[in-house]
């Protein structure tokens, strides 16, 4: 008998039909002996058609009320799935995300949790009820509804799992786990029956959709096994587990991942002074827009290039915070570009291995790919490339490294 | 400088244009220097829509999870007249009816209000902000939402303004005021300036769809002023007020509702005794269905029959209830009829005036319509009649009592 925390997404619920098909799942999990606690997204479609609404009215609406607005997507969710549940004989309650007692920061469409209390849910499950909650949703410390951006039901259901000591976190999507890269561009992109944390983040943060970025590295944090599975049909998914001590063979590379929706900003002939990144940066993340790779060059006359990418939306936002920045700093000029692409190499194996970087140059440099930018970590090597040649990149990669392959596992 | 609290149902605010018009009128308000609260129902359609979902997973819904659904309707409506606020430069904040602190009982669909916290209200109010909440709903003692029924966002306007103190409570609507009876049903239907809370409740109570009856009470009991306008086109509309001292001279009756929601019950031959009476009705509320008229005749051997009315969607419900205790009471049988319409006349001018009752009685019969029930009250007679002959009844009544003459005020 497990403790399970369910998330089942957007496409997941989409219809009265689908909700049942959940229920029907949830069903054969306490049918199994286990207690269960769901989290759901709005239906696909809803949040959407919400945010419509908004820009009909409004074309900055409030992130306040964006929040109150918003967040009524995963309530109507809940209450459907609640009552498929019942029509199953099921006891099962439904709680929004302040109810149930997730608090965040005030930082609307964007919150973080900061704790939970789960008192309310451990009494509901030792009942035997199972738990049903409304991803995606919390409130602040005065009350006022909360959402935690778009994709955060994944970050409810960890800091769920996390808080109850849950055996394992479910989350149903419309894939069946996560693949060495987008099948959609390799046709003989693999399923991996299991991925590190390490991994999974450097994946989800280079744009593969299938889960979260903060949903894993909260799991990572709180070690709580992550299970990604399709809702559509049967199959055990992708683990994602602590780095893997076993004997197995470690690939040099586990996956692929990419993301179109970058764009790069350039400012040059910054002073080379202490102090000049964050009088860069700060302006742009007080804006709330969220930055990821970050390249330095050192240039002539104690001048230096300062480069960044930031999603494509946020774009037009912060090349204008950039001019006002570039004239503050007397810095020569701001560029700038929106049609690039991310290609990042990910594996834990790559750890002890020599030359995996010149591998990954030379494949693109043989399909004679320009490389942007670099930028590289332990278990990763991203470069930035024209988006044009995004497709091209990826399967190159995923020949080199020989990911069509299964890695053979060992008893 | 007065403080208002204004309600807008759900035909005011159905659509994000009509949602600008409501903020349009606000925002007068606000230039008038008054403060407002705003009570808000959901978009027209949308409470059906959500009741659609609900019955496309479940026959018999829960009721806890029923509220969780439809309660999101208003919580829509608050955001985006927040957003259209926002627009016209005012500071409003959105609320639920738990965040606002509007504590009910726990009779999920039908709750009702116990008490409001309204220092958050008062702070927003100070602050000179517009204060936008959600109608309808509240929260019970452990916090699940509940929803006040069909119609509650009435009641919601009225308690926040008897919290607050306002001084006036402005209930707009599709209709531009109360009128003597219903102008689709009599051309000569005439708007009332003013009516008193007792004459109000009595046409509120039997179908007078303007204001639902639990609002006039709280209005009547907090001395709340309440005054019935059109959200579309401008007027004084009715005012609703403790009774007139004022000299002018009192109508005989002041107008003539009707309802067609209606069933009738009877159980024959139930024993005389102490108790009965309770032992018949108690089963029929504890199963939360209300009862209106009730009359008891005294009939041979210690017998007695015993009628009530209910509203016409509760009719099988309390059928079933009534053959249970039919059988423990031993009472000869159970009959009913649901194609039963109620008329009454109302008017506080009638206390002191005989021969009211003989009047309407006498137009009843000139038409030759049968009367099957007759109840009265000191301002209010009301009759059972064949619902085949409504309208006739009440094209009669409107006529012999001169509803169609406006009454001379004095000043």
């Amino acid at each position: 008998m497990a403790l399970l925390v369910q998330k089942y997404g957007g496409t997941s619920v989409g219809s009265p039909e689908r909700i049942e098909a959940v229920a029907e799942r949830v069903s054969r999990a306490r049918d199994n002996g286990d207690d269960v606690v769901v989290v759901v997204s709005a239906m696909s479609g809803e949040t959407n058609r919400l945010i419509a609404l908004a820009e009909s009215i409004s074309e900055t609406p409030s992130p306040r009320e964006m929040d109150v607005l918003v967040s009524t997507g995963e309530q109507v969710t809940i209450a459907l799935l609640s009552m498929a549940l019942h029509k199953r004989g099921l006891e099962a309650r439904s709680y929004t995300g302040g109810q149930v007692g997730i608090r965040t920061d005030n930082a609307h469409t964007k919150a973080r949790i900061q704790r939970i209390d789960e008192e309310r849910m451990q009494g509901d499950l030792n009942a035997g009820r199972v738990v049903v909650v409304a991803g995606f949703q919390g409130v602040d410390d005065e009350g006022n509804i909360t959402t935690l951006g778009r994709g955060g039901s994944d970050t409810t259901a960890v800091a769920l799992a996390a808080a109850l000591k849950a055996d394992e976190c479910q989350i149903y999507t419309d894939v069946d786990g996560v693949y060495t890269t987008d099948p959609r561009v390799v046709d003989q992109a693999r399923r991996l029956d299991r991925i590190t944390f390490e991994e999974m983040i450097e994946m989800a943060s280079l744009g593969s959709k299938v889960l979260q970025i903060r949903a894993v590295e909260f799991a990572g944090k709180y070690n709580v096994p992550l299970r990604v599975l399709s809702s559509f049909k049967d199959g055990e998914g992708t683990l994602i587990t602590l780095e893997d001590e076993s004997e197995m063979e470690q690939p040099l590379v586990s996956g692929i991942a990419f993301n179109r929706d970058e764009a790069k900003l350039t400012i040059s002939g910054v002073p080379d002074t202490p102090g000049s990144a964050s009088r860069i940066l700060k302006p742009v993340s007080d804006a709330n827009i969220e930055i990821d790779m970050i390249v330095q060059n050192v240039g002539a006359d104690n001048r230096t290039d300062f480069t960044f990418t930031v999603h494509r939306n946020d774009y037009e936002k912060a090349k204008t915070i950039l001019d006002d920045i570039a004239s503050n700093l007397s810095a020569r000029e701001v560029t700038g570009d929106n049609r690039i692409a991310k290609v990042s190499i990910v594996g834990v194996g790559m750890r002890s291995h020599a030359g995996v970087a010149s591998l990954m140059f030379e494949s693109l440099s043989n399909e004679g790919i320009n490389i942007q930018m670099i930028s590289t970590s332990e278990i990763k090597i991203s470069v930035v490339i024209a988006e044009k040649y995004l497709e091209l990149a990826v399967r190159a990669l995923h020949s080199a490294f020989e990911l069509h392959e299964p890695v053979v596992e060992e008893a």
